[in-house]
Formats: structure tokens, C-alpha cells, sequence
């Protein structure tokens, strides 16, 4: 595990670092938005007191933190595999390169002594699951992983009531943002409730202590809502006409995300693109303010 | 975390203590029977040689081993938060009172070095969780936390077959005390065979023993069922009708359980009540039994 | 626990050894044919290089390595319970016999420092699991147990596309040997495509290793398709005319397994236990060469 020189730097005198994935760059945002986009996110890391460290694989060797040079090798190519925890180790052995998810991002942070992770959105349960028993691997690993994660929610193409529930099922603690529901992602509300809200990085940091004296494992999440969000009219839209032609099209199970996800990126001019780079930054300034307050 | 004084000199003398936990006192039973109920079962912990550790939190506080004005606190407000573990650091946080669940008991208590617990009954799968994924928490928690816990099964409102399951999926050690079936809180038996059936507190204490040895993780329940259970046409009507009610009134999801609890309260004059309140009791004798023979 | 000589110098030494489970020499096969297997598991394991540890219970105790006599009594007895990981504490505390399931073989085998196990098939998720809840321990189990299991996938019998998804939620890394799709046991192929392909007993050891460094709890499964599988439509009608016959003769829920089972060793003429003994002798050969790689 190769830890950039200014992050060891940081976590050896105690000051703020926050953890940043890497899927998002190779695969979350298309070219050449994504090199810009991962600029600027650490940049808002930077600019509120935290030192980013973004994390990925290359060439078989676990990266936290990335030289310029590498954060735009990685948007560039082609050839990155996206890795949740139990692709790290196929991934390492081949000597390749490799995008971290949530999951993997939140593992490898943790082994290196980060406390914060800033990203997008959660991964959780698949609509269909009940049948198709599709349940992101980011559930688990956020039930062990000890780290602190601020998201948007999660995407309205998945099952959010459920995804809550699981979440519930898992232990993982579920705080409001200056919000009484779960955020979803591109909405500011999913409308389901949540019990715990908090309203600065300090009340965040609170929390994450207590949790640390309790000795219960698994993470924190913050649910932060956008600001400004997609038109509510225009989501709903995007998403019923996407379900109606997946049924139409035959298309099941595990095959419905990406393909609602691709109707989002083409059927709102550019309206959830801007709302997703907008959600992360926002979330890169919140963790950099969270980690500073602890 | 403060533990009573005498729960700690217990402790450290390897003398029998008996965890309890709060959610009983502060959610679920009416005022004033929680009091005197809580006092009885301190009461009949001692009575069986061993020290009753009743876990809560207290103005952001825990506390293993209640004292009586504590006790009496936790009973007379009506502003207690029900904390299963993930609720733990946002209640901590905030300096706030907190009533355990099985979840969060199981989780203290093993901290404290307790290594049974008594309880009523266990969360589970709620019925129509195929759909909802409304599973309690106490699962998976169970699968984690080393403790003995005692309790009359799962109640008949929850998904008891289905609870099972997941019990051996996660690798729980399920022991019928004097049974051949998993009994189901107000009745006798659920009609679920369980394998393994001890008929001694000894017996449970072989288990505990040999489960250390072999280094499993996880929970070792102790299904204890009720002698005088209820009348079992009034119980099976009350929820059929309770079902039929729910239905009728659109009440569904998560709604369902509260609103099937309710009826149980209201509509069997007592007798639910009753029956809760001796089980608990028995299931603290039996704890106290299982903890002197460790 | 009782750990053979032979396995504990062979461990001490560094020299590879293979674990071996016993549910299949007890429930697995029929009498004679199970001692004769068990014996051929073993000599197979030798002939590669490898220390064969087949792990039981016996009369209480966890053997880890039996002597020939210890096979010759597993494979005579009636009265072997199945144990796995949770009826571990119940068997030891009797006293009693028990024969260890995929998940207890793998538990038991990693306390005693091996890291290779070979097995015929994993358990997993059932038909019907949606409604019934009914998943095999071994899942949750390999998600913990961080050992290579090299098995022949997952019997056709249970939800294979469910399993997956189960492995891929709980992070359990699995490789295809030679293939890109996940074995069906007596099948070469399920069809369901599995990302990570790796072609020799060194490529799954440098998986090992990488998991080990990257510090990811839970299991490697190698999943090594039969070379001479049952012929498919053979397979195909048993198992149409078996969930047909499970239908008509109201055969559901956990059930379902057994019945299917049996319809295979008793409607394949010899076909279905054939391809069983290959594949499990198959898989005894790829694990004592990872071993030997490691
Ligand atoms: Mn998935
Ligand atoms: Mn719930
Ligand atoms: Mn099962």
C-alpha cells in the first residue's frame, strides 16, 4: 500500500484527510468532465482545511492519494476495472489497474488511518431484489468499516425503503444533514424519514466519537441533500418512462440500473450530470469540514 | 461507560451477573406496571443468586447496573429514545436518555464482560419482509456479540419461521430449553422444530463452555417457553383479526407490527400483558440459573 | 482440538496441507462407497504434494487430520449429526459425533492454520428463498473465514443467480478455473458469467496472497468445473420432473433440497453420485496444488 507522502504526512501529525473514490473518476462521469471534476474535488477538499486522498489501484499496487499525473492516466484510459473489496485481490495479482467503489474506498481508507470519505451516492438494494436478490456490496462493508462516509443518499433507481432497511438491519448509523429524509441523490427527499439529524460538522463529529467510546463497528453515514436539486417533475419523468421501457425491452434484474442510469445521462440535457458534480463537490466540503472538527 | 459498583465487584469475583435490558421498562410496558415490573425482575435475579445488571443510557451516559431512582427515572419519563446499537452514538451525543434493545444490550453487555442476558423475546423478520426488508437489527447483532441470551422465542406477530431461518443462516446456536419447538412469546411453541434441546441450566453452561473452545462467534439463544401461555383460540383470533384489520385499514410495511401489538394490549383484557410479565420473569430466573453455573 | 501429527508438523514445517470436510463421507454418499471415497480424497491430496486434514468431531472432541481407523467409524456410523458452525457448541457439549458442513470444515480449518480446503459444492441460496428465507450458513460463514475453498460451484438444484449475488454482497472473491462462467456441480457450466478467470494453481496463490496484504476478511472460492459432467439432458428432465413432482406431491419450502437430491442419486442410474465422486477428487487435486503454490 503506497500512501502519498503529503497524506502521511497528514495522518501522522493528526490533521485532516478525507478519502475520495476513484470509480467515479473512471467511471461515474464521461471524458474529459471526469479529470476536471476530479480536480476540483480536491480542490474543495484543499480549500476547507483537509489534505484529499484519492484512492485507486494501479498497476497492482493500492494507491491512497494520487500524483496529478496519475488522477489523469486514470481518467484517461479505458482499461480500469471497478473494484469492490474482493476484486482488490484479483486485481493486485494481475498487476492492473483498478477504480475503487464505496466499499473498497471505505476498506482501504480505513487500513490507512482515514477517518472521512466524501463520494456520491451509497450503493444499496436493486429494485427486483426480492427476486433477483441484487444488494450492493457497500452495505456490508459499511456494517464493518469504521469511517465516516457523506453521500447524497442513494439513487432513485434503486430501492431506497429498502436500502434503509438494510441499513437499519446492519447497525450502520444513518445521520440527517440538516435533514429530517434520506436524500435521494439527484431529489432532495426520498421522503422516508430518518431519526438522528445533525446540523454542523461538529454535531457529525460528536457523533463519530461516541460511536469510537461505544466499540460498535461500521460506519457513520451522512446523508447531505443537494442544495439544488434536479426538477422534481422532470426526475420523475426520466425515471417512470426508463422503468416502462426496460419492462418494454425485456430488460431484467441486474441489467435495469444501468440502463435507467443511461437514460438519466441522456434524457435530461445535461441536468443530472451537473446535479452529480454538484452533490460530490458539496460533499467534498462537507467531509473537509467534518474531518477538521475532529 | 459506568458500571455499578457492585456489578463491577461481581465481575471481578467471577460471581453470576444477569444482564436486563431498558426498552421493556421505557417502551414496553404501560406505566406503572414497568416499575414494579422492573423491581421484580431485579428482584427474582437476586433471588436466584446473581446480580442484575439493568443496562441503559442515562444523560448520554452508559450505564451497566441501574440504581433504584434510575430505575424509577427511566420508568416515569416519557422521553426516552429506544437505541438499538447503531443509535448509540447519536444519543451520546446529544447527552440524551436511551432505552436498549436486545441489540444494544447484547452489544453493552459483552463490553462489561456480562455473559447472560434476559430478555422477553428477540426481534426478527417482520412479516411481509420478502417485500419490505424490515428485519430487526437484534439479528444481526446476534451473529456478532457472544452472549447467552434467554428469551421465550419471537412473537407470533413477526415472521417466526422465516426469523429462524435467518438465525441459522447467521450462524446463531438456537438451544430449546426443555423444548423440541421454538416457542412463540405468548404461546408454548411456534410448531418450528429447533435441534438442540438442553434441559438444565448446567446444560446451557456446557454449551456456553464449548462455544468459547471453538471459537464461533455469535450468540448462544436460549429458547425458554412460557408455562401458562395464553389461551391459544384467543391468541390465534386476536391476530387473525388484527391481520384482517390491517389490511382492511391500509395499514402495511413497518406499520403492521406497532399496529399488532396495539391489539394484542387492547383486545385480550390483560391477558397478553400477563403473559409478557411472567415470561420475563421466568426468563430472569433462568438466566440466573445458566450465570451461577458458568 | 486434536490436530493429527502428521497435519501439525506439516503445518509447523510450512508444508501444504489440504482441509477436508466430513458431511460428505457421512450424509453425502452412500455406504460403502463413502469410506472407499474418503480414502481416494485423501490418497489424491498425497499424490500432489499435500497433507490430506479430513475434520471432524469425534465424541466430543474436533478432530482436525483423522487416522484411518476414525474414517473407517465416520463412514460406518448413523449417527453422525451434521454440524455446522452454530451445532458445533451442542455436538461438543454432548459429547457426541458430528460431521462438519462447509462452513464449520472451513471455520475449524482456518483456528488450525490451514488455508486450503477442498469440498464438491458450496451451499447457498434455495429456490423459494424470497418467501422461505431459506440460505445456507456457509455463505455468511465465507464471508468471515478467510480460506480457499476449491469446489465444483453450486448444485442446480438451489438459486445459482441468487447465490452469486449473495457472494458478490458478502465479498466473498470468486474465481472461475479455467472458465468464465460459475460451475453447476454436476453441470460444467450454470451460465452465469463470473468475472475473474484465473488458469493455474499459481494464479489462484497469487489471489491468496494480494488478499492477505490487502487485509479483506473472508473466503477465495476456486470454483473448478467437472471435465466429464452428467450429461445435460439427463440433467435437465431430472430436474424438470423433480420440481414437477415436488409441485404435485406439495413438497415446499426447505423440503424441496432433499427431495430433488434424492431424485437425482435415484433417477440418473449412478450418473449424478459418478459425477460427484469425480469432481470432488478433481477439486482435492486443484487444492493440494494451490497449496503446494502458496
Ligand atoms: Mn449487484
Ligand atoms: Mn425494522
Ligand atoms: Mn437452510
Amino acid at each position: 500500500m503506497r500512501v502519498k507522502p503529503e497524506v502521511q504526512e497528514a495522518l501522522a501529525a493528526g490533521r485532516p484527510v478525507v478519502a475520495l473514490e476513484s470509480t467515479i473518476i473512471a467511471h461515474g462521469l464521461p471524458r474529459p468532465d471526469n479529470l476536471r471534476v476530479a480536480r476540483e474535488i480536491e480542490a474543495v477538499v484543499r480549500a476547507h482545511g483537509a489534505v484529499p486522498a484519492t484512492i485507486a489501484i494501479l498497476a497492482g499496487e493500492v494507491h491512497i492519494g494520487l500524483e496529478d499525473a496519475a488522477l489523469e492516466a486514470l481518467a484517461a484510459s479505458g482499461e480500469v476495472a471497478k473494484c469492490g473489496v474482493r476484486d482488490l485481490p484479483a486485481v493486485l495479482a494481475r498487476g492492473e489497474d483498478g477504480a475503487t467503489t464505496v466499499a473498497a474506498t471505505s476498506h482501504l481508507a480505513e487500513r490507512a488511518g482515514i477517518r472521512v470519505f466524501a463520494t456520491g451516492g451509497l450503493g444499496g438494494v436493486h429494485r427486483g431484489a426480492a427476486s433477483t436478490f441484487d444488494e450492493s456490496a457497500d452495505l456490508g462493508t459499511l456494517a464493518r468499516v469504521g469511517i465516516c462516509v457523506v453521500c447524497a443518499g442513494v439513487k432513485s433507481i434503486l430501492d431506497i425503503p429498502a436500502t434503509l432497511e438494510r441499513l437499519e438491519t446492519l447497525n450502520v448509523t444513518v445521520l440527517g444533514y440538516g435533514t429530517d429524509t434520506f436524500p435521494a441523490f439527484y431529489l432532495q427527499s426520498s421522503g422516508v424519514p430518518i431519526t438522528w439529524r445533525v446540523d454542523s460538522p461538529q454535531g457529525v463529529a460528536d457523533v463519530l466519537r461516541a460511536r469510537e467510546e461505544v466499540g460498535a463497528p461500521g460506519s457513520v453515514v451522512v446523508a447531505n441533500p443537494l442544495d439544488e436539486p434536479m426538477d422534481a417533475d422532470l426526475h420523475d419523468r426520466v425515471l417512470r418512462e426508463g422503468l416502462e421501457a426496460a419492462a418494454a425491452a425485456g430488460v431484467t434484474g441486474r441489467d435495469v440500473t444501468p440502463f435507467l442510469l443511461e437514460r438519466f445521462h441522456s434524457q435530461t440535457e445535461g441536468e443530472s450530470l451537473r446535479a452529480n458534480v454538484r452533490l460530490v463537490l458539496r460533499n467534498a466540503t462537507l467531509a473537509a469540514q467534518i474531518a477538521a472538527a475532529l
